[in-house]
């Protein structure tokens, strides 16, 4: 069970973090990206989506009278434009098509850029569908991890790294050490992260949340031994089943590299070891220190 | 070596099936889906989306006075609304962002409903770039598989099933013996099918061509038992080299069944054995038939 008594009434930061309100615009939502969500400079992508999924999901539920049983995120497809920079944003969303098992929309979210004009942050198709009691009768197994108390804590990371990745603040992440060995320099070169991920405020997991969690742990790219910003250029992720309270596990690979472009997989199972979602998404990468 | 010298001067059966025009209105092309790539009723949608991706990358060219390199299609996210029938098509394109190494664009494909209203088939994002040397220093090895002499030809299926896949004469398509009992009423449950792949009129295979040929094998389900139409309802392909000319070889499979849903993943190496491509669908399938 998760301690609900224990937590505040207020609304988590998690909650308050993808909280947008409806604009007199049709189709408009504002919100606002708290600086507690950036890696470097940069908004956290994986809250850049979870904020848009929330708003086209709005958009969804609320511009027909007719019911809708499509309230989770069954698929998105983002592409990152320009950073999204902490500070208030604006998203656009749109209706596509309102489909027997699927609603399928568009979400943009903009920001005013540092000259004032208003800039495309991202830009995503996404599909609604409904997960209730949905069931996989195959599936990849969860990986063999240490339990979350024998594994790498996020926290402890050097406080210069933290201090750019303030974003890992609002996560408690349990890195498996045995693919961690890049934190001290020195990377597996099998391009392989796995880890324990759940909110730190305790938010218990949702399907939108698991969108966050797919784009949440360190970069894959550092196992290869890359180092620094790897920029996501597109990112698809599947959700298949509402996640069950507790930690979720997360794996990342990536087999293919080159020509400044590599793919990074990933992979969630929830604290029952179900799978819950899936994602691919293509990054770029900066070359290897030369040695 | 191509056999160039024995192919007709005229435009190939696979360049006329991908050609539009622009039309007058800012943003538009316009074409027609020949009822040769259809499958049961429906244009096959690796046709679609190159077709879209025809018309996106002119729009990209052609809309600017600036010079581009970005001319290959690097990623697509394409969300399936509804089926596209043999017919005139028009797309509408957007260019979202010029950027330095990749250009993004989104495009929708309409067609003329049963009533006469237009009807959206299709929306993708896209994002094309500049493959021209790309190189790959780390990359899935091209699957062991018998030649192409050895596999099975598409073309030695029942008539009947033939019949309803009318696409399949559009390709020389070997099937990898191993990865085809389901053809003969014995899928082997592994999710797993392999073939080689060329365009029946020749055509060299081009960045645009790993999008269909990506989406152009018999869907996995059928080797899980399956079977029936497994509609793609969201499709992502990530293009990372310029293919050589000659034979194709794809690989299928699929972890992931369940709740009606299914993901799709397929890779593409070309007749040098180097990865060219790779995408993820996630498609709709019907129950097993009860036996």
């Amino acid at each position: 069970m998760s301690p609900a008594s224990a937590r505040p009434v207020a609304v988590s930061e998690y909650d308050d973090a993808v909280t947008v309100r409806r604009g007199t615009e049709p189709g408009r939502h504002h919100g606002r990206f708290s600086d507690d969500w950036v890696i470097g400079n940069a908004v956290n992508g994986g809250l850049v989506m979870a904020s848009a999924l929330t708003a086209l999901g709005h958009r969804l539920r609320h511009d027909t009278d007719e019911h809708t049983d499509h309230l989770d995120p069954v698929a998105i497809s983002a592409y990152f434009l320009t950073a999204a920079r902490p500070g208030p944003f604006t998203t656009a969303s749109e209706v596509v098509r309102r489909g027997r098992t699927l609603s399928t929309g568009q979400v943009s979210v903009h920001q005013p850029g540092a000259d004032g004009v208003v800039v495309e942050r991202m830009r995503a198709l996404a599909s609604f569908g409904d997960l209730e009691g949905a069931e996989l009768e195959r599936e990849a197994a969860a990986p063999e991890m240490p339990p979350p108390e024998r594994c790498l804590s996020a926290q402890d990371a050097p406080p210069s790294f933290l201090a750019q990745m303030r974003f890992l603040d609002r996560l408690d992440l349990r890195l498996d050490p045995a693919t961690a060995g890049w934190a001290a320099g020195r990377p597996s070169g099998r391009g392989s992260i796995r880890g324990w991920l759940r909110m730190r405020d305790d938010s218990e997991p949702d399907p939108t949340m698991l969108v966050l969690a797919l784009d949440a742990l360190p970069p894959v790219a550092f196992d290869l031994g890359f180092q620094g910003w790897t920029p996501t250029l597109e990112f698809t992720g599947h959700v298949r089943r509402r996640p069950a309270p507790g930690w979720l596990q997360v794996a990342l690979t990536s087999q293919n590299v080159g020509g400044g472009l590599m793919e990074e997989d990933a992979t969630v199972w929830d604290a029952t070891g179900r799978l819950v979602a899936q994602s691919r998404q293509l990054c770029g990468y900066r070359d290897r220190p030369s040695r």
